[in-house]
């Protein structure tokens, strides 16, 4: 049909070259999925060039690599240092000299060379031939959650595909494909533009980030994407975390048909290697193997969780981890996780009693501990806590036991295992959970304390879920830990349910309010109580203060704590 | 000119009419500088409706607001609540009822009616015969240091003037007037697509957040507006503090030839009061009066400073703050400035010794809180630090004094003013400066708790500057405070000097990394020893965990830490 229109002249001509090579044509494209360091130049650059001259062994076309590949996801606002860009540009340099006999798609900044609008692109460079043979920039910048794209760059404005190999590319970068359902963000979608230019494959770079819901609507999305434009669609996403964001593979390869040749790993790095069909835009497998699936959805968050911390410590170079163990539900999760990630030589745990403390918390705890095999210590707070209660008895004179008491003994639990820290190099994992940090039932420089939270991206309930996928085949978890009411065992008898809601009940309250951001009015449509609707929703907007000061969390949800929720704090809003 | 252009049909009749009124034709202006609370809106809402009614009873013809009045600035993810958004609308309506015979233009987020593009827009509202009479929209988003709009709002891309009583108003929000500058950050500009139509004035709605070198930028836009575009200007901005934002006000009224009729006050409310001929484009000040001026920079960050602190305690329902006071200058100025801000009767210092704290610390904190005549507490640390160290023995056994006893001493000090807090409801003042925040040379849990970091926005040559203003008349803060080597007395004889170039070198480093991002090789070749560079930048990239967990700051400069600079963690650039 597009050939027809284009009957007269030169465009004739080349159409029917095009057509005489592509009869013979195909294009051997192989996917880096690889795991990048943010800023880390040398080790990414490396790793891209190893894996170029990889793929022209194999006798790759083009080899195609994720979104930022050379300086790393996200890199923040080091993008606001020139020089931090100009390394970038100069590795983008470098890999081009790599790419001969082979073309590969990196991606990069760029800068703008108009005077007009940000002073960057977020760029995918073609390189062939030993040079940067083109460049397209992003179009689509998300700016929601933890996006902050468009603080950095300015949108594309300009649509042209790349012919290479008598294949013609419509090249994308991540969120380009996004605009897709219906309330779009963007006004406009750059696959409706290249699309006119009649291109034979989409190739998209991305770097997306893992949520429990996002492998779905990924799939969604590219297979919308292939189902309108009809052609066939490489899909590379980035592996591996930074900080607080997972980034779980995945990378797809769909025929024209939308069917799914390939999905490369979750949750590590591989290498896909497909032959394409220029003209039947058919695509053959040329590796293929059989990769691991997962059964349910808390089996992804804890593959997740595990990538989170490994990566967390091997990218800064930490090895060793510690944590408090409490005998509660918590802890004993995180410590399961910490010891598959690290090692159980490289996690110590450390019970912190007081006068609170019930017995079978502490015995629980070491249950647990001698079951996992791994390193502990019972360090008593009643000598910290009896010292402070001293140092404070003066000013505290006459005023009843409560909440200033109950943290100092979370804050001296702090202590102790920030100075172990300090003095044998351990990193402090944060046990606290969604639950918890959304209405503030933690203390702040006490059990809020650590290097990188956890579960922080879990409801207590989803934790429970955590616990019967990690117990299903063996009792990691003792029982004793499972069925006891939760505690924070800082005066005698508590319970969370003293001060909270079941977490039944908190958690579709929370997840109604914080994911689904409903109005109380709706929430209580729904089914919940008025007094307790708004008794939650007031302690999660007068306890911004306290997550302000919360440690890293580890987003497995569609909205973390951190930095994809910028709350006010001096504000007075359902509060 | 104009006006010929016109000279045929309807036009031409409208015109005359225009001409016929406008000859004798004035507005009177009232500019509403007002102090909003993010998402209070009865509060917000009762205040406006009582300055429309005040200003009508002056005989104004218009009352003008500051940008997202209705809901306070800035209102972060509060604006993804479509419940927030619907109060937000509500409350427009209900002040346009109030809005007769007067006619007043407001600030509030407005939903987008298209499905394409964002859900909200940034509007400004004119309201006049008791209803909504126009919405125009913020073109221009700002989305960069501590600013998100383009995270919620689509830009505006209608551009029409709006006529009231004659006059042709040229109405913008805040950022709209900003892109005239060598180096545009966007790529078009609201006021050349209004100036189309002839507008007799512009009005300018802002939220223009306080630096220290933000007054002037601000007088140079202004200024540079009413020089292109030869119309006067009417600008409003907000007052107040949001948690770390700072708003000073200074709202300016500028003649056609961009001379300045008047400045409101900074740093408290105030009401402006004017007499515009629409024709000759004269202004008359109705209400003219002196106002406080300053004759130091130093001295506008003092006044900064105080209000940054009265807001957060008075917008959260605060009264009372602690503070520890060690002898050193940091906690000596955030003393003074507490005391300003919240009175001596409603501020608290605790002196926290240590075996390694010297007799002259100490006595300079009692000198200088009677001086201030403040209520005072000496706490000793020995026992608590003690009892850790024994709780630590068998662990510690064998290892050298390090940082983890440095650390224990200053997380003790914490808890126990922590403890103070909770007992009886002191919120705890940071005490950290720029300086030690950069480098990391502090102790997270420990001296970098707090509510709020009072002066961590200012490196320490800057607290030494201060001192000088606050001591100008009377020696507030003890010459010994003032001249001794900064020291944190956490083992014999330590001086801040041991670990860290001086800090008039040290601020400089920072000052050209953090403020200007200049490069490694930019700051070496400026003058500076690459040693040192390459260290000092180290540790500013090493420290970004901690800073994460750092209390809000008080915004001062263009460059704070805080939301307004974001840097990944796990990442490797000149670290």
């Amino acid at each position: 049909m597009e050939i027809e229109n284009e009957f007269c002249g030169i465009a004739f001509r080349c159409v029917v070259l095009i057509i005489f090579e592509t009869d013979l044509q195909t294009l051997k494209i192989a996917l880096a999925q690889l795991n990048y360091h943010t800023g880390n130049f040398e080790f990414n650059t490396s790793k891209i060039i190893d894996h170029i001259n990889k793929a022209k062994i194999d006798g790759a076309d083009l080899v195609v690599f994720s979104e930022l590949s050379v300086c790393g996801y996200p890199p923040r606002d080091f993008l606001e240092f020139n020089d931090f860009v100009e390394r970038c540009i100069e590795n983008v340099e470098t890999i081009a000299k790599a790419c001969t006999g082979i073309a590969a798609i990196i991606g990069s900044p760029s800068k703008n060379p108009k005077l007009e609008g940000k002073d960057l692109f977020n760029s995918a460079y073609f390189l062939a031939d030993g040079k940067i043979a083109e460049v397209r920039h992003k179009t689509l910048l998300p700016n929601y959650d933890i996006f902050d794209e468009y603080r950095y760059f300015e949108p594309n404005r300009n649509f042209n595909i790349i012919e290479y190999k008598g294949c013609k590319i419509a090249l994308t970068i991540c969120e380009d494909l996004w605009n897709i359902n219906d309330n779009p963000m963007y006004i406009m979608n750059p696959m409706d533009e290249l699309i006119k230019q009649n291109p034979d494959v989409m190739i998209n770079i991305a770097a997306s980030p893992f949520s429990k819901s996002q492998i779905q609507s990924r799939e969604h999305v590219v297979i919308d994407n292939v189902t309108k434009y009809k052609i066939p669609l490489f899909y590379v996403n980035h592996i591996g975390a930074q900080t607080q964001l997972i980034f779980d593979g995945g990378s797809m390869v769909l025929d024209k048909d939308a069917k799914f040749v390939d999905t490369l790993n979750y949750f590590s790095e591989d290498i896909g290697f497909y032959e394409l069909d220029i003209k039947s835009k058919k695509i053959k497998n040329l590796k293929p193997v059989s990769r691991k699936t997962f059964s349910s959805s808390i089996e992804i968050v804890h593959d997740a969780l595990v990538l989170g911390i490994k990566e967390y410590f091997r990218k800064q170079g930490f090895k060793k981890a510690i944590l408090g163990l409490s005998g509660g539900i918590d802890s004993a999760v995180v410590l399961v996780l910490a010891i598959e990630a690290l090692g159980k030589e490289n996690v110590r745990v450390v019970m912190l009693p007081s006068r609170y403390s019930t017995e079978h918390s502490v015995n629980d705890a070491i249950d647990m501990a001698k079951r996992l095999n791994v390193e502990y210590d019972i360090i008593s707070i009643e000598d910290t806590f009896n010292t402070l209660e001293k140092t404070l008895s003066k000013q505290f004179e006459g005023t009843p036991f409560n909440v200033a008491e109950e943290n100092m003994q979370s804050r001296s639990r702090g202590i102790i295992l920030m100075a172990l820290c300090n003095k044998f190099g351990y990193i402090l994992l944060n046990t606290s959970n969604k639950s918890e940090l959304a209405v503030g039932y933690g203390t702040l420089y006490g059990d809020m304390c650590g290097g990188i939270s956890v579960i922080g991206d879990l409801y207590k309930t989803e934790v429970y879920d955590l616990v019967k996928h990690m117990n299903a085949i063996e009792e990691l978890i003792p029982n004793n830990i499972v069925i006891k009411a939760p505690s924070a065992e800082l005066r005698p008898d508590q319970k969370d349910s003293d001060s909270l809601p079941d977490y039944d009940l908190l958690d579709k309250i929370l997840f109604q309010y914080i994911e689904e951001r409903k109005s109380p009015k709706e929430i209580i449509a729904s089914g919940f109580d008025e007094a307790i609707v708004t008794k939650v929703l007031r302690l999660v907007n007068t306890n911004e203060y306290k997550r302000l000061q919360a440690p890293p969390v580890l987003r497995v949800s569609q909205k973390s704590f951190g930095f994809g929720r910028r709350m006010p704090i001096v504000a007075k809003y359902l509060s």
